[in-house]
């Protein structure tokens, strides 16, 4: 059983874009941050279900495998489940549809709890916990097998700072964003603990492993 | 003929460090981030005076051989010569010694100008100028070869603002520092204009290299 956080970051850090309209709500920024991700076979196949056997299938795509290779339960802040969108309403089931993409029991972090929800094979559970309590409650629900760290990046901060994260895996764009929130924010030292290793892919990104 | 820079830092953009005190010039972490580079075989020959033929031969000693190839000209901030340690001595000639390791002219870029020195093979020209007209006199004294933008982090940074850098590598050593001056801040969008690759030694460290 490993806790596991992915994230996908620009050179100098940035694991967010800022250029979000209510329009366009990732922006062009993000679509650069995530282009050799959603170009692997995987991303098309495991959330486009797209089965044409389109994509990439050289190193990118071989993380992307990974990224969804068992995984039991997953931790995520309000802000990933959409819980910010509208906070006052109980019948709110947040962002991800009635399918959503995780098909394991969710650990949503909030000040305020609420009832869980259930959405096809993923329930949603709502806790006001510190890092190690969420994460007790998510080995116990993941019956041996990993746990995500799902973001967004404050979130993945908070437990790398708790020293809760068996392995970091960060795919750096090779771009410069210059704002948003940087995942090495305060991570002075991190790498203590942890062996490192990086590699590049085809399409230019870095992808960076720290391990325990 | 290119205009060069190149530069040490951390995961998190760091290319200077902050623990120096005036015993230790450079600091632990300073140690940390030169170390692959200071272990190449071409290090331990061109700075160390070292002919035993210690040192490392892979990759990050073909990047430090690199750095060292067919440079006729280098631009360097007033600290990097070290004209903030005394700045009102006028007989003060920085901090290289007798025997400086450039071997060509070096334009030190100061707000307050003063006669050029002649150290052995080395010459040190002091300018009161902008990026664009330091690099013109630089390009003159090169006589074809390349000129380097020597640093610090500020100056490199000013060159890349004003769009003079024709390759910029960066030895990124996996750690991080969470404070000094960071190559990437303000850097938003730079990779426009530049292919940009990136490579992983054995040592961990990933050299980054934008070119035009």
């Amino acid at each position: 059983m490993e806790v596991r956080a992915d994230l996908l970051i620009s050179l100098d850090g940035f694991a967010t874009t800022t250029d979000q309209t209510p329009e366009i709500p990732f922006g062009p920024d993000w679509s650069r941050l995530v282009s050799a991700y959603v170009a692997t076979r995987t991303f098309r196949e495991r959330v486009l279900k797209d089965t044409s056997g389109s994509g990439t299938t050289d190193m990118d795509d071989e993380y992307a495998r990974d990224y969804f290779a068992n995984i039991g339960a997953e931790i995520m802040g309000a802000g990933k489940f959409g819980l910010h969108n509208f906070p006052e309403d109980p019948n709110w089931k947040g962002w991800w549809g009635d399918e959503p993409p995780f098909h394991y029991p969710v650990f949503v972090l909030t000040h305020k709890t609420r009832p869980s929800i259930e959405l096809s094979s993923t329930t949603f559970h709502f806790l006001a916990a510190e890092p190690a309590d969420a994460l007790q409650r998510a080995v116990a629900a993941a019956n041996g097998k990993d746990v995500r760290i799902g973001g967004g990046p404050t979130v993945v901060r908070d437990f790398l700072k708790a020293g809760l994260v068996d392995r970091l895996h960060v795919a750096i764009a090779p771009i410069l964003l210059g704002r948003g929130i940087s995942i090495w924010d305060d991570m002075r030292g991190l790498e203590a603990g942890y062996s490192v290793r990086s590699e590049t892919a085809e399409s230019g990104t870095i992808h960076l492993t720290f391990e325990r």
